[in-house]
């Protein structure tokens, strides 16, 4: 292939990969995506000068381009086209942080964790946190707007990006705004490039906004004999209050955590509620007290409140580790389904009747204080009906969402998996606002064709 | 003009206004831009059907369109146009509060001031506090993407924008965005149509996320004989907390203020700094004694700190009063540039450098701990060459404030007056980026055209 080694000559050596098998870890995500394609080369990106050369290499032939950052992924947003080339911004991890603005300058491939160690030697904090954070890159955290369970308080990855150095589709790069705090001066382009999930440019730059440290948190588990019980807490919560973590766990996970940690909690109950305030002592103290009250008016049958660190973060780290400990039941089909507060309880419920309706285990984990749930749905790989059934399942969630008043996506992103749902969650005006832009920045569509939009 | 009436008659009785002493009060906003234009009619629309009537009758004509909320603008992004059809939002004031998902549903003519007071009557909080609260509307607070004082902590208009209802460049409405706390499927469109200035389409509805009531402040105030002690206090501040308020004011506001007030502020003071922390009572406490040192390390000559919220208030009203107590001095070109928080005393001190050049009088009041300053360039009106020299200053203040990392607008937009600066400091390719949005969601250019992009 004469073109391949053009583009050979444009990058420093090592930097573009053709052979099969070393292509092999850069073609799909964690979505599993069975339809993940073959490209035709990889690239290895190590600068923005690099991202650059591909995509006018691309751009010139109309080759399609998936960037990809750690492929911790849950929607297939990176999972490799065709005939594609795949741009791994992996090798860029550099990250710089300038304590006296508050503000980290990161390459798209650092970890979401590498970003909190960097900040923290400053006391200082970059509060989004997807429950991968120890293995998901800030470049797909930007490209997909990612949330995690701070997001209750702290908000998500779009409330931190103060600017960016992106490639077009036609390779130039550009700069979008800056270690400034407020800037109004043209359209809110940065805003809009989060988010994009690739579809837009390729991000090769982040500068993002950091916060002083934060305080020590006092944490709360409170386990409930009903799903209704749980969800009205977790509203009568939110009404008053802002948490800096409310999260919810159904009976499969709570099971399934409980098989992995042997921690002692309670297998009987339809659902756990894992709260944190980190307000200072004594307002922390007051607030947990308020959410126990809650919890106990809504039925819940024990409550556990502690301030001491490591017993906090083992109740977090239990409610991260759920979506492992679930997949040990069979394959999972992840849901990421949000919906308007109030309409939490229906949500939950629902989908205990969709799980029921095709006999399936359907285990349901939520941010619920956003109210942003994410089914694991169970099938058996190895019998076709069992999938089947699954899908079904993962396309009636969506409607039901929907039918809430609710999205089909709080924080994965549409990748290519939730793409045929889009247009019904949208409605076709604003999908087409959607596509009117994407032709104004990438007329030939060469930028991560079918995700995203 | 038959074609007028065929618009009037998809209106309701008084919503189309052509007579020109009724339109006068239409034409202008605080800008006073003496290009003002003369329109060719005035549509005071009373929902979201009436703005999209007048929308397609626009668009099938050519016919400019310019949208307006309370005209409290300071960058005359609502000055009307020759022959354009003014859309007043001000009759659009409805304000719904849902106190389970913390929003408000807001039409665009509700003054800040109004969803304040409608969220307190919840127990809830709308953070962005632009000084013109009690007369801006959300409307144009949502163009704008506004700002204010409590930003520093509490971020910026778009932070608390959900969703919104757009009516579209042809007459279509759209809802994006909603009630859920966290959503990514599709484009960031909502983050985009905020600050666009009316330039994308005319926000007819905004869904916003309300927070609990905040915490009554404790307020520090402290004088300066030097503008550099103040602002080197101001980074010693940002690098170790997060307080509630941190404002600016020079000689000239101190003075201005004082010769309001009488409430002896010091009027040899080179600056003055007014900061708030709004933590529980024993860290309030705690912070405002840590920012008395800083102070006091950079040769603060007065501190005074109080956690009455009256006496507070009266300092922070001292703040929001310095624009209408410098413009007693002359006319005032109002600027809002705002550079990186080192950067902030290099801004401050070259713009006392630019004032001394032209014999001017230059005010620089800031939210400090934004790094965003508004410089108020005082003239003469009677006197073409104070105007002239206020003019020159008004450029220079712009391309500093580029020379030092930061931008032409930090809150009040680009309008029509900062228009002529925008390439310098986007550059070109940038430009391009929001001209090609621009065309692909108003091909024909009649959404509010030469302001903003």
């Amino acid at each position: 292939m004469p073109e391949l080694s053009d583009l050979a000559a444009a990058l420093p050596p090592g930097v573009l990969v053709t052979d099969p098998d070393a292509m092999e870890p850069y073609r799909g995500d964690r979505a599993n995506d069975p339809a993940v394609g073959m490209p035709l080369a990889v690239v290895r990106a190590t600068c923005t000068e690099d991202v650059q050369a591909t995509v006018r290499y691309a751009a010139a032939r109309g080759i399609p381009l998936v960037p990809r950052g750690a492929g911790s992924g849950l929607s297939g947003g990176s999972s490799a086209v065709d005939g594609a080339i795949v741009v791994s911004l992996e090798r860029m991890r550099a990250i710089e942080i300038d304590p006296v603005v508050r503000m980290a300058t990161v390459q798209p491939g650092a970890l979401n964790a590498e970003v909190k160690d960097a900040a923290a030697a400053h006391g200082l904090w970059y509060p989004p946190d997807p429950s991968s954070f120890e293995f998901c890159s800030i470049g797909g955290n930007v490209a997909t707007n990612a949330g995690g369970l701070c997001c209750v308080k702290y908000g998500v990855t779009t409330d931190y990006v103060l600017g960016m150095t992106v490639v077009l589709a036609d390779g130039r790069a550009v700069r979008l705004g800056g270690p400034r705090l407020k800037d109004v001066a043209g359209l809110s382009l940065t805003k809009l490039f989060v988010g994009s999930e690739g579809t837009l440019g390729i991000v090769t730059e982040a500068v993002l906004r950091l916060v002083p440290a934060q305080r020590t948190p006092t944490t709360l588990v409170a386990t409930f004999p009903t799903l209704t019980g749980a969800t009205q807490a977790v509203l009568d919560i939110t009404r008053t209050m802002r948490p800096s973590m409310l999260e919810f766990m159904d009976a499969v996970a709570i099971g399934a955590v409980e098989d992995e940690t042997r921690m002692g909690l309670d297998r009987d109950a339809a659902a756990l509620l894992v709260v944190q305030s980190d307000e200072p002592a004594a307002l922390a103290a007051e607030q947990i007290a308020a959410v126990e009250a809650y919890c106990a008016a809504n039925g819940a049958t024990e409550c556990y409140a502690t301030d001491d660190p490591d017993e906090g973060e083992a109740f977090v780290a239990a409610r991260r580790m759920a979506i492992p400990a679930v997949e040990k039941r069979g394959s999972l089909l992840l849901e990421d389904v949000g919906v308007p507060l109030p309409r939490l309880g229906d949500l939950v419920t629902g989908i205990a009747g969709i799980a029921a309706h095709h006999d399936l285990v359907i285990s349901v984990i939520a941010h619920a204080g956003d109210g942003n749930t994410h089914p694991l749905i169970v099938f058996d790989p190895a019998d076709p009906a069992s999938r089947a059934r699954a899908d079904a399942a993962y396309g009636e969630i969506m409607h039901l969402a929907i039918e809430l008043g609710g999205t089909i996506t709080g924080e994965h992103g549409v990748g290519r998996l939730k793409r045929p749902w889009l247009g019904d969650y949208l409605g076709e005006d604003v999908l087409e606002l959607n596509q009117r832009i994407k032709r104004a920045l990438d007329p030939q569509g060469i930028l991560n064709p079918g995700a995203g939009l």
